[in-house]
């Protein structure tokens, strides 16, 4: 439990790790328990934070990577103000794929921003998560996942292998940096069984069965 | 002259105050003397900046004050990598209608945001003017120069009187702090007078005739 009362569980990792289908069945699992969820999703998540959302997603937009560092933690500030400090005051559970760890991971790892910039920025949000699962899937598994979806490309998508790469050795870097909040879970497996791991992994961790 | 090159000059001082005309003003005389000066203005000044600048002044999002503030500073970012930089670099002079001085006015003493929250994000930044111009107004007179101006209001112009009273002393208590950066301005006189002031400060601080 946070200390602000519910617990914040984020889902972290590269793209078509399964992380959005992955966060959806654990909210199912909990909500089947009775528990009240939220389950939410960065970039947005609030109308404020959505609006920067498209910004951010715009191709056309040249913007500096410090520029996009701080667009992605105002975002998040505002997410973390209007909706997720007020669910974990209520005691609700709030899950949410990708966190603060997607920036450091995409911004400092990835674009080269300075670590102790992503950190002080951390610190101005003043909120950790409880538990953070990194969902692994070798890059050719994580490639054909991606190839499958018929959807148009986003500023990331594009930045082609070398900067995936990076940003995959920088969510192992810091879940080796954080092994009280980082669990490790395998994304090869059917969607059914990865949530599984999900909830056996909550229950390791919160001594609830 | 910054360390970067050029001499960067900023303009602060509440609503009103006639800062966009002595910039303009000012950036002509430069001009007439042969200087090379970009004339700009904060939010905006870039594609990205400016985008953002449309999501700080839409009043119908409900944006924390944090996540304001962060805005802020993403478009800042992106104005100094993407313009002030490369002006000052090839030794322009930079004239900046308003910069981080206005956050801490409005956001930390206007909205109240903590000021070691606004100094993270400054040292982010980890770009100084070397001039600031505070231009000082009573507030009768701000009032009625911004009843003359026929057009809507923004997020900042419908925030009532006792926040524009806090925003005017946070600026006169950063000027206080700062008095080798900070030169204040009477705006009173009509704007060629307010344009000779800042012309003669400016010589008197970078000794130039």
């Amino acid at each position: 439990m946070s200390s602000t009362g519910g617990l914040f569980i984020t889902l972290e990792g590269g793209e078509g790790a399964g992380k959005s289908t992955a966060a959806a069945g654990l909210a199912a699992r909990l909500r089947a328990e009775g528990q009240e969820v939220l389950l939410t999703r960065e970039p947005g998540g609030t109308k404020g934070a959505e609006a920067i959302r498209g910004v951010l997603l715009d191709q056309d937009l040249p913007l500096d990577p410090l520029a996009q560092t701080m667009l992605h933690f105002a975002a998040r500030a505002d997410h973390v103000a209007h909706s997720i400090r007020p669910a974990l005051a209520r005691g609700a559970t709030v899950i949410c794929d990708r966190f603060y760890d997607s920036t450091m991971a995409y911004q400092s790892y990835g674009q080269g921003v300075a670590l102790a910039d992503v950190r002080a920025l951390i610190r101005l949000i003043g909120l950790t998560p409880d538990i953070t699962f990194l969902l692994e899937l070798p890059e050719e598994d994580a490639r054909r996942r991606l190839a499958a979806r018929a959807r148009g490309t986003d500023r990331y998508e594009e930045m082609g292998e070398a900067f995936f790469t990076r940003v995959q050795k920088g969510f192992a870097a810091m879940a080796a940096a954080e092994p009280g909040r980082f669990v490790k879970i395998d994304a090869s497996p059917p969607p059914g069984l990865v949530v599984d791991a999900l909830c056996q992994a909550l229950r390791g961790r919160t001594g609830r069965r």
